[in-house]
């Protein structure tokens, strides 16, 4: 064997280096651009999100530093950028709002908390390759949640906007809270975020034009209409600052940040605090890779690369992971930031690190910036980033295009909004789940009769054929395992209530290629509660290996009635007068 | 139209009545000597279950009155026993102990709302005929649960045997605080529930051979033995009382409890208690359902009767809805209580509304007769009654017969010991579900080239076959949906990506018999990105229905390339000089 290169060696140990090979000044310079361009929107964003969250704005700028490097070195796109999101943020808010913490230390660490579990689910998926378990969640659920999702959101920033005390999990809690403090509305705010949001939805509406109509085109433009956050947060604080907004109105403002490095410690909760969140995190984990595989997948198909999603879980798994022990909460990638990322110009995973020492630049040193930030200037940030998110008709094609989608569509969207963002997204997976296994796992049976004048078993529905009038013969058409197991008892219970002459059941397996615990424990119950009713059960045709299994479980033993190699032997054994009549 | 009978118009509308045609006095002293045994026993358990979910003792009187009345009315078994049971209590503990609630009433409060909401589940399945989500539970998961589930009760109960404050809902958290209490151990609790524990085996195991000793055996020996913690409840009780063991040894009783009928009341709890408890009753009625189903279909089999699980449905919701609203708590079919009801030889749903009325002149006359009585005894009597449920090698064989259903049985073992019962349950169910999908929904597929000399296309890996240069021929043997759809983005993006000679894609659908919305989106998202990369997509072979809706969704219009009628079509307009050469 030849010795490993130890650049391969590298490689080997973080798969996101490979693009280092042929890394070069073009390369460093379109990288640093980039990083520079997503830093801009960046910094608005993390401040906005950890609002969402419900945490300190610089648990948001945390967020964006450690977790990108971490990315780098570990996730497999090359465009990628990992950071805070709007929906994830929203997940964390409802998982520490249900823990009923008050004090912000501890929900800073239940956030880590958050992070760390989600990093540990990424990572056993990634370990057992179980990248597939994003197919658990269908395109309607998917859309359904981020539509409901984004309507929560819009509602809770709601609360900033008009500077009232509204609140809850969902559009019953905040419409009530909204109604008990109506009377409340601050008018600075109201103003403030009024202007902030004119401003965005105008700049990326009519600034492209104006600038066209100047004769600035392309990137250029492109990247002013996006730094419009940037110069909306600036001139926000400055107006805030030189008004003395906060002090003559109540506006609210972000106040005093910590200057300095991210703070490494570990999430320090209680048991009970890290169980209560598993449920949460397992959620979070599974929106997130998701979310990013999607995001992943379009921009890698441009290229045509294609990313893998084990690998993804990893690189994901350690972005979470240095979020939890840095004071950040949980992230993933996101699809706007990866969009301007791409378009900006970045072609390395080097770019995040830029971008990640870029803000963390401003958390050391230039947090005292943000003291008069108008806390409802960042909602307006966030209202003008996701409202064309909520996409209603989304679910109304889904229902037109087929019923059962259409169905976990509207469970989802309903039960997120009016039940909460947990239970509505199980609730739209189990149903999407459910509807599936019920429309494709029934098993196809038939009960079989002989044709006459040949050895040969065929559907009593569809063929003149002889029955005996003791043997019921029984052919199962399907593999057999718990989604079905309950419907083969059931379906024998029946026969064995409209049949009281039956003495001897032959169940026919040619096509059963197995038979999992569940079904086996079902054969065994089928067996117990037909020798109770009196009748034997036998089995013909099973396939080698299926036998095998049998066999050392235990079940032929336990038979009541006999296994044969073919279902005619069966029935020449348990009623030769019928048989040797349909002969003719 | 004939006009119906009253008769008949009252078993349409209470379906658990048909029994009533034939009723007779025979029918009526059977149904009369079933509901005092079962009364006998279901007395203590109710008082012990109440304690093991955290509640007064009442309530679990109070669940095993009016419940019993509304599945007699709505139920299909005819001798399915309904109330409190013991893994259903634990799930209650678990889920009233989550809401942080220190106020008793508030506690009966959320108890009431628990069982409401579950009823509200089993009502919707039944009226959606969803009879079937109890296929969501493989038979390991569910074995593994009973038997974790035996764990933590066992755990959970040592408690008033030891007399100490240990509590928690995870193995970690009780033996956390087994050993911060471990000094206070109460002697004369040890001493009470030692000698209950000892009693209640000792009948079990000895007294039927005893009994046969003297003479006396079957029916009658059985009701004996089965009066063996009723006996001891009353023996325990007066020990109590007559040496003052509370006063004098701090021995912990039942106390005071409330005399009368049980109060007819809303479960009045905050809204976000509701929503809290949404998660913990969908696993509830999840659980109640299918045990409540094993053990019907058990009993029905052996008078070849079956058990029709959508009707089963109503009947446990109508118990539940009774349990709410009269200060009880969540309800289902309980193994034991429905054999002996059964054994002393009811006949009918009248021996459930015997029993009810028999436990209703306890909860209105007799409760000062249970204050006096040791919890410690009712913990033993609940031991005695399910030590044997938890079965370590169930999960063992279900790991030997096939390694999905023991790695589903050990993480729901694993997960309901370590991390809790509702996120431990619904591991476990995801878990089956998802190796499910996966063994059984990766869709067969295969690259195709043209066979010399004909028009027909063969897979490349088995024949001889001849392939365009820049045209990829794929066929997908398998409805697409939401489980397989990101299988398929993931394939086609890695043809891409190893193709880059590619300029076509044709999808062959023969074998596609359905595409759900998750699967269209997927088309879609294929479509553009195969654009992006200048790969125009094609279909060949769609099926009419499949096709019309895809026509519908715009599929069609969006698609970059054609749709043919046939693959030999395709590849002859896209690729003529290889077809032609093909064909020789």
């Amino acid at each position: 064997m030849r010795s490993e290169r130890p650049f391969d060696t590298l490689v080997r140990l973080f798969p996101g280096l490979g693009w280092l090979r042929g890394y070069g000044r073009d390369t460093l310079s379109a990288d640093a651009l980039a990083s520079l361009v997503t830093a801009i929107l960046l910094i608005p964003q993390s401040l906005a999100y950890a609002l969402l969250a419900g945490l300190p704005p610089e648990a948001g700028l945390y967020a964006s530093i450690a977790p990108l490097i971490a990315y780098a070195l570990f996730g497999s796109s090359r465009v990628l950028a990992v950071g805070p999101v709007a929906v994830i943020s929203l997940m964390t808010a409802a998982a520490i709002g249900s823990l009923g913490l008050d004090n912000p230390a501890d929900q800073v660490a239940a956030a880590g908390a958050l992070a760390l579990l989600s990093s540990v689910f990424l990572l056993l998926f990634g370990v057992f390759r179980l990248g597939s378990v994003a197919n658990f969640l269908s395109r309607p659920v998917v859309d359904a949640f981020i539509t409901a999702s984004t309507v929560l959101i819009i509602a809770s920033q709601l609360r900033h906007i008009l500077g009232i005390d509204m609140h809850g999990a969902t559009l019953p809690e905040l419409a009530m809270t909204f109604v008990q403090s109506m009377s409340d509305i601050n008018l600075a705010a109201l103003v403030v975020g009024g202007i902030s949001l004119a401003f965005l939805l105008g700049a990326r509406s009519l600034l492209p034009g104006l600038l066209k109509g100047i004769g600035l085109g392309g990137p250029v433009a492109d990247s002013l209409v996006r730094a419009a956050p940037a110069v909306l947060v600036a001139a926000a604080t400055v107006t805030a600052w030189s008004l003395m907004l906060s002090e003559r109105t109540g506006l609210a403002i972000v106040g005093s940040l910590p200057s300095g490095l991210p703070p490494l410690q570990f999430p320090n909760v209680e048991l009970q605090t890290w169980r209560a969140l598993l449920g949460p995190a397992a959620l979070i984990s599974l929106i997130g890779f998701v979310e990013s595989v999607s995001v992943g997948q379009s921009l890698a198909a441009k290229h045509r690369e294609h990313i893998q999603p084990n690998r993804e879980l990893f690189g994901l798994g350690a972005a979470n992971i240095a979020a939890a022990v840095t004071g950040g909460y949980p992230v993933t990638g996101g699809f706007a930031r990866s969009v301007v990322n791409e378009t900006a110009g970045a072609r390395t995973p080097v770019a995040g690190v830029f971008t990640a020492l870029l803000i963390l630049l401003v958390a050391a040193f230039l947090t005292p910036a943000f003291h008069h930030l108008p806390k409802a200037t960042l909602a307006a940030t966030i209202l003008a980033a996701i409202w064309r998110l909520a996409d209603f008709k989304g679910a109304w094609d889904a229902w037109s295009y087929s019923r059962s989608d259409g169905a976990a569509a509207f469970l989802t969207l309903f039960g997120v909004l009016f039940l909460g963002i947990e239970f509505g997204l199980t609730l739209g997976v189990a149903v999407s789940v459910g509807l599936v296994l019920q429309r494709t796992m029934r098993p196809h049976w038939a009960r079989l009769g002989q044709v006459p004048g040949t050895h040969h078993f065929r559907n009593i529905d569809r063929h003149d054929v002889i029955v005996s009038p003791h043997v019921v013969s029984l052919r199962v058409d399907s593999a057999l395992y718990f989604a079905n197991a309950r419907f083969l008892e059931e379906l024998i219970a029946r026969i064995a209530a409209e049949e009281p002459e039956m003495t001897d059941l032959v169940l026919m397996f040619p096509a059963v290629n197995f038979v999992d615990a569940s079904a086996l424990g079902s054969l065994r119950a089928i067996n117990s509660r037909l020798k109770e009713a009196g009748v034997r059960l036998h089995l013909s045709e099973v396939k080698g290996p299926v036998a095998d299994g049998l066999i050392r479980a235990g079940l032929f033993d336990a038979l009541t009635g006999q296994v044969f190699l073919s279902h005619y032997a069966a029935l020449r054994t348990l009623d030769p007068s019928t048989t040797l009549r349909a002969e003719g």
